[in-house]
């Protein structure tokens, strides 16, 4: 079906110059319910007492995690290591730690009330173990009566459950500080503020066919995928001069989540979590008013629509796009510019406390010629913080570490980094792309010798193409340079590689020693940007099996010494 | 005039906690055009041919610049140093150079029609010299019947002019350069776009007294001075508990604002352009639609208002301000959460081809305990590219060094610095405030005997408040460190110094080398935070005369040595 709709650029109506084949199935869509059925009857998937079988590693434990599927064509991989966590599982070892009667014994001599306990389920990591099993930490808090779980956590408890068994592998009671005051961290059963209505002007250029959205001069498939969350292929821009959409972005999404704490003690020193998000996925649509949502996503471990889980809306910043103000013009003053509007793609996971906002944002050029297109990812991190109970309620009293800053009495908000690394693969006008670093060099300026210059010093940009993985890690500040991906066969009319510029704010990089087993599994986070020639199975960067892995898999490992492909 | 209004926070519906006496008078309001009148009067000011008296540094000019009202009293400055350019001077300048004989000769040779050229005069900064006059050079492009003017620079004319004997104190025209060619560089004059049509909801909650806003928690003075452009004053926030208002910053404003080119050439080694916002101060509704416009600015070199120069709106970015999910009460799925809106204070100064948006973003708290307040100073960066003239038609012809990067067909957009550097006088909860720089720190783990823990390091934060100038000079990214303004005597009930992050992006530094006279200057671009001592005379970082500058006034002298007051 061809589309042809007017194009919104004021200054020349007309036609929109590049025309799109659409139909309304994909090869990239997501899997539909049906689809995941079809497949789960064909693979006879173990029922959740198949967990009972058997223990230990040897058992081919069947995932519906690695289903995918590829141009329309379905892969099933067979694992021998645990898949991940399913919701089934994660709600049945909450409800089981609240039946153990070792748990309700702890929770009556410390004068609370049973039926206000909540307990959250935690993955455990790999801390060196030869035989893993698949296990999770559970940490419980106190309601209270409250809506407000996180502020009141149960110290001195460690309950440790064996999926496989389904059964409290590990049981200790220890000691009991005080309940945490919920002073400076409660906050209130308040009604839903409404957010502000934003004109729906969407109508006029934004086009959905199915999974194919085009806005502007952008044109890109919206997909998702359980582990990833929202995943963009295919994004081009539409070149007015040529007629055609040009690749910019064949694939990119969120590669690997992790939250890493600071507190070695016996409660604290495994969690280092990894957000899957489909155990999280949650509706945007709370707190702001988007003009249009899209894309059913389907649950790979329950199979289902779960509508209204990704929203498209245009964002009108308050910012600029660009603006000029002339008055060499002798008798006049020209005044130009245009307001800055973008698309936004957003994604709301809500990980127990944290509630993470991810936003893919299209910046629409209201000319190629004065502004460029960008792709911006933008990742909000809002929620409840992470504590923990201590005996002292305040900080004069704490000799020791605390691992954390007091937030209210007998509570300590514990130390941690949050790590969002994003896989983008770009295809630059076609595939043969490099990545290309530009160093600013100071030079010395006293060697012109006519006319001598009064300057002494300047810098220029040293453009190079790394053309070795291990050159193309990245620590971010340690020099001065620009980053770019750019295609070198493709060259604007003065002789410029056509290229993006990958532009930076200045993310964390890790502080964990190198024998530290999380720092082991997820090496890639001591440097910001990490490049590779491409690879299938590279896409999670830290490893398939992430939370389990034993750092032979993951962006460090592929990076250390392989020659990029697709150079000059 | 007490003013009683309704608290906006939909949770409790009360009377506003901090009730406010204003008046339309404040002592830090600017001076009225008639006050400057009453001063220039009163002063005698030179006429403009008074520059014709005498030339050298001996001439106790006269500056309006150097005019500051301080709590209603005047205080006059005599300097023995050249005032700033005034507009006045520089359109006398432009004028001269078009009516330059051999200027229009050199024009005519080149086959131009000299009314369609334009000219731009520039500062010409400090490179050694031991009598300095008031002098500028002569940049020119050729319009050729368009309104973009910087596409088209005209090179290989020098013109050196005299300011005090207004006349041409230099020429020489050298060679000619094919002129460039507009395609890729052009704007088209096109009409301004509208902008989205935000919704008015100032009204509810914004107030405006005179020079005083008061919005939501945020109450503060703002003012505007023909050097810095925008200046918030006594900026404070209501404490809904103790309902008083309680002062975060005395006073923040643009301090310094240059632009070092990075091309050693005879006509481009002295462009380190400085910006004084008085000869540019533009109107920022272009472009957007602000709810709010208030605050006419008096022009100090042409007494007068400028209506429209700052504008007041809301911003509703489309992000979130907080949300959370809660899914671990039992039978329930609580969803809370509010939209991002802030008070946006914004000017725009158009310099020559650049246009610079300054904002200053306050962030309303929700809830004080569930999100902090916060300022959030923004600056956008638009307008037309800084562009030369080169014989080459692309990248594959040219040799050496061609400081920039091609645009067009022989037009090079020279590499170049932004340096924006703001002055930020914090009172938080009071005038005693230190600088608290905590750096996150890593620890090994395995010191814990019972029982080990598993880890082998965590990080944790060593708070340390810095006592000297000179090690409060942050060349930021060099260590992981958190960066902080507090008033250690005032404490939270848990112990911790009430205060104020400062959050950074990664902001650039100086590459030039220390001997270089633009670097001999402005040396406190090495470092991208500087903290001071107080100090009245210590507001502008590249020293009151930054222009002529011989590096010894300015930031990094006044941090060299100096143990900092306000401690404990």
């Amino acid at each position: 079906m061809a589309t042809v709709q007017l194009f919104r650029l004021l200054w020349f109506v007309a036609l929109k110059p590049c025309v799109s084949t659409l139909s309304l199935e994909h090869p990239l869509d997501p899997l539909s319910p049906k689809e995941i059925n079809r497949i789960r009857s064909q693979k006879k998937m173990p029922s959740s007492n198949g967990y009972h079988q058997a223990g230990g590693p040897s058992l081919p434990w069947w995932s519906f995690e690695v289903v995918q599927r590829h141009m329309r064509s379905l892969w099933i991989y067979w694992s021998w290591l645990p898949p991940p966590l399913t919701f089934e599982e994660l709600f049945q070892a909450s409800l089981l730690t609240q039946q153990y009667p070792q748990f309700i014994d702890s929770i009556l001599k410390r004068g609370l009330n049973i039926s206000e306990v909540s307990c959250l389920p935690l993955p455990v990591g790999w801390f060196g173990e030869v035989v893993m099993r698949r296990q999770v930490k559970i940490t419980c808090f106190y309601r209270n009566g409250t809506i407000n779980i996180y502020v009141r956590p149960i110290n001195g408890i460690t309950v440790a459950l064996d999926l496989e068994l389904m059964n409290v592998a590990y049981y200790a009671g220890r000691f009991s500080s005080p309940m945490p005051k919920v002073e400076g961290t409660e906050y209130h059963d308040t009604p839903v503020k409404s957010g502000p209505t934003f004109p729906n002007t969407t109508s006029s250029k934004l086009s959905i066919q199915g999974n194919v959205i085009e806005w502007g001069i952008w044109k890109f498939h919206l997909g998702f995928n359980p582990r990833a969350g929202v995943i963009i292929s295919t994004a081009s821009i539409c070149d007015e001069k040529e007629k055609r959409y040009r690749r910019v972005l064949y694939r990119g999404h969120v590669s690997e989540t992790l939250v890493p704490c600071m507190d070695p003690t016996t409660d604290w020193y495994f969690r280092t979590l990894w957000i899957r998000v489909n155990l999280v996925l949650e509706k945007p649509q709370i707190a702001f008013s988007p003009s249009l949502i899209v894309q059913p996503t389907p649950s790979l471990s329950m199979p289902g629509l779960l509508p209204r889980a990704i929203c498209l809306f245009e964002r009108y910043s308050g910012d600029v796009a660009w603006r000029h103000t002339e008055i060499g013009v002798p008798g006049k003053v020209i005044r130009r510019g245009e307001p800055e509007v973008s698309l936004v793609a957003r994604m709301i996971a809500t990980v127990g406390n944290y509630d993470y906002i991810l936003d893919w944002d299209f910046k629409q050029s209201g000319s190629s010629t004065v502004k460029p297109s960008s792709i911006r990812t933008q990742l909000g991190l809002t929620g409840v913080l992470e504590m923990k109970a201590t005996p002292y309620t305040s900080m004069n009293q704490a000799k020791e570490d605390i691992y954390g800053t007091f937030v209210a009495e007998n509570t300590v908000a514990v130390n941690h980094d949050h790590y969002v690394t994003y896989y983008l693969d770009l295809d630059v006008d076609g595939e043969a792309n490099s990545f290309m670093k530009s160093t600013l060099e100071t030079r010395r300026a006293t060697i012109f010798p006519h006319p001598p210059s009064p300057r002494r010093s300047y810098w220029t940009a040293k453009n190079k193409v790394l053309e070795r993985e291990a050159d193309a890690r990245i620590r971010l500040g340690s020099e001065p340079a620009e980053l770019s991906v750019v295609n070198i066969n493709k060259k604007t009319n003065v002789g410029n590689p056509v290229g993006y510029r990958l532009v930076t704010v200045q993310p964390a990089y890790s502080l964990l020693s190198g024998d530290d087993p999380p720092q082991i599994r997820v090496a890639y986070t001591k440097y910001q940007v990490c490049v590779t020639a491409y690879n299938k199975s590279e896409r999670w960067a830290g490893g398939f099996y992430a939370d389990r892995s034993h750092g032979d898999d993951g962006l460090a490992v592929w990076t250390r010494s392989y020659w990029m492909k697709a150079l000059q």
